[in-house]
């Protein structure tokens, strides 16, 4: 008798690796040709100098500040953005100059590209902006988020691998359409400038006027990926991520990171951790010093809500770039689940896909334990890779859908993740159902400090 | 009857997998400080602007070139080198010119560092050469390695994390005193400057003048360590790898690297491919996008032995640094097996440690294929990093000793590698045993293209 038990025992061990409750989802996308769209769709301003390609970020660690970047074919008497307060009538007009710098790539030479951060602003306040002079003065604004604090409600968007396709238009307008976000939380992957001969930089300057709509007026927090790599030594261009860097500047230094591509931001009541899946994360290295000393710094009491963005899945059972997120997952999932990350957003992989709460951080070479396992203090690591550039969807899956996976759909779309307060999350994925944004998957989520308990599974 | 058959299988399974055949080593080493030698001990060459720290490198990708290296106080006067054939009384003499750089370090300026490379060598030759001038003039010789090919003998010695301690100093005795070896594979970890205040370069000058007895008679081939990120952002250092890369220059170009810490060198019948454990090597990286490319060009017939050198071990199982090497491993273990890697050196950790031919690439997350198993085609790894450095002996192993794990003991020594021809090497590793060297382990390789049979276990 105890000979069965001890067998069932172990035929169950076996099977329970395999049982799956996961929802591959049945709507079938028409696939269209993934094109990127014509370059005249969007011109550039027609008056002299005039800029364009606006987009901000924000500048510092709490708030407080806003990167304002823009480019110039001139440098001459362009570098200055002017902003007031857009309550009260005579409110005082203030000036910041940028830094401005400007790039060769093979036989593409940039615009001039001004970054001016514009520092102690007040929190919860719609500011104004001016870049450009006389008639080539263009005017934008923002709102400055509220004061960080853990049950200040905020709502973000999420978009990864835009790209500039006839898709990538209908994710934006869906996303812009819905006035709920406040910022994004953007993957990775911007433009897709190097699916073009010689990485045509054009492309990047194309990106930054379509974007514009959103970036303009509300801060895109950028992540790297492969895209932003831009190494091609065929064409001598040695230096990972020029383009990039020269375009995007992030306040990577306020959060004592040395470099662009990793760095965090408070947000409301969200902690935001920026990660480069294509720069070392070995230990002794750079990225791997600051995670290690960022993550024990971050006060739940202040902001709740722990959220990594980091290009390159952990987890994603598509079979497009399947397991390349490997070699960070087993040098970093485990400070995830000791810090209690609540959401670790990835692209890369162009479709949709959410995971259980799951970790897979026993393994020590000898034990076998390499199965990832339902694990209340993990984060829930959501692939979002779906803006709908020019490389098309990832609509391949292994199968069976295995039991980490918890939804998963080859449609493009976007994200809003709603922060109602230190406990609650509502978290929402809008398919691109041809013309209409329909929402294809949402969830409730718990915070893994101050409520750890187990969510609802999908409400859609 | 069948459950109980069922059973025993079922456990022979679990059994199979901690089986140990592996040999910990009875030799228990006397544990003294592990100190630094006085700065004394090396002192500078006492000639107005002599030249010191000399080191030589290959300096192309056949073995016809050599980087010539040194440091002089001054610019003036020092930046050419001498050298001709040291057989024939008329040997012309020729001169190249070196390129010459220093950097700053905080509280630090080095020397001024001399980089010339010397060309069209004759293959099996002796040079002489000499850097600096009038009294100040020091001359060294080398030899040219034999032309590449399938059974061209040549012997390397294999030395990792040396440092600059009396142990240290025991270790390069034995080296030197040990005439065999042609040229060194050196496993990273060099000066060990970043563990004293302020990462005292002077540390990087001494241990130049240190190694110069070996260093200016042979080539070392280099291989970047956690030791020579010397990344310290608290006294703003925030470049990685300065001091190293400045001091020690290597071919990488001639193997399409585009940086100087992952390249690739042929070497009588050896290819030798050099990585960096603390740079990016995700998937579309540089260093990622190198490797993939360079396997496929090994031809097997010139070069039958493809050894890589990298300073953290893929496999080791002394508890210092334990699956630090785990994010690498899991991206280029399965090239190193397709590619039939016949050996990887490794240093990082403090003691000597042989594995069996094993691999561990059939995970794919679901399937809980995570147990190294024997595998023809993998290679051997050899962690080698028991140079003697100011950190002491890893004495701390896990137990039971793993399957994959061979032979491993807690000492300082090094390792000589003799190709003998396509098919076989012998291989010895030589403990500092107190004052003598003795061999502590040895055994026969044997090459995984032109004869891969299994070796016989360790030979002492």
């Amino acid at each position: 008798m105890w000979l069965v038990t001890l067998l069932l025992i172990c035929l169950w061990l076996q099977l329970s690796q395999i049982s799956n409750a996961g929802v591959t989802s049945k709507y079938i996308r028409k696939q269209y040709a993934s094109i990127d769209m014509p370059t005249h769709y969007f011109p550039s301003p027609q008056a002299f100098n005039a800029p364009e390609q606006v987009h901000i970020t924000q500048g510092d660690h709490d708030g407080r500040s806003m990167i304002i970047s823009w480019v110039t074919p001139l440098h001459s008497d362009s570098n200055t953005v002017t902003y007031w307060e857009a309550t009260g009538r005579h409110a005082h007009k203030h000036k910041a100059r940028a830094v401005t710098t400007t790039y060769r790539y093979y036989n593409y030479t940039s615009g001039y590209i001004h970054h001016a951060t514009i520092r102690k602003l007040k929190y919860d306040t719609r500011y104004i902006y001016e870049v450009g002079k006389h008639k080539a003065t263009r005017r934008f604004s923002f709102n400055t988020p509220p004061k960080v604090g853990p049950d200040v409600p905020y709502t973000f968007g999420v978009i990864g691998d835009l790209g500039q396709t006839y898709d990538s238009n209908q994710t934006l307008e869906h996303y812009v359409s819905n006035r709920k976000a406040q910022a994004v939380l953007y993957a990775g992957d911007l433009s897709y400038a190097d699916d073009h001969p010689f990485h045509d930089n054009t492309r990047w300057d194309i990106w930054g006027r379509f974007v514009e709509k959103s970036c303009a007026f509300q801060p895109w927090i950028w992540t790297p990926g492969n895209h932003e790599i831009d190494y091609a030594p065929e064409i001598e261009e040695n230096t990972p991520f020029r383009p990039f860097t020269h375009r995007y500047h992030v306040p990577y230094k306020a959060s004592k990171s040395t470099s662009p591509l990793w760095y965090s931001i408070k947000r409301a009541s969200a902690y935001i951790i920026v990660l480069s899946s294509y720069s070392a994360f070995g230990k002794y290295t750079p990225q791997y010093i600051w995670l290690e000393q960022e993550l024990p710094k971050i006060n739940r009491g202040e902001t709740p809500w722990v959220i990594v963005l980091v290009h390159s899945p952990m987890y994603s059972s598509n079979n497009y770039h399947y397991m390349e997120g490997e070699g960070m997952r087993v040098m970093f999932e485990h400070w995830f689940v000791k810090y209690k990350v609540d959401l670790v957003f990835s692209g890369h992989v162009h479709s949709y896909e959410r995971s259980e709460r799951i970790s897979n951080v026993q393994y020590n070479i000898t034990n076998g334990l390499s199965t990832p396992i339902r694990d209340a203090s993990a984060p829930v690591y959501i692939t979002i890779g779906d803006g709908g550039n020019i490389e098309g969807l990832a609509d391949s899956y292994t199968d069976p859908q295995p039991s980490y996976s918890a939804f998963r759909e080859a449609s493009f779309g976007h994200g809003i993740l709603e922060l109602k307060n230190r406990s609650h999350a509502f978290y929402s994925w809008h398919r691109n159902q041809d013309d209409e944004s329909t929402i294809g998957d949402s969830t409730w989520f718990y915070n893994r400090y101050w409520y750890p308990h187990e969510e609802p599974t999908s409400i859609i």
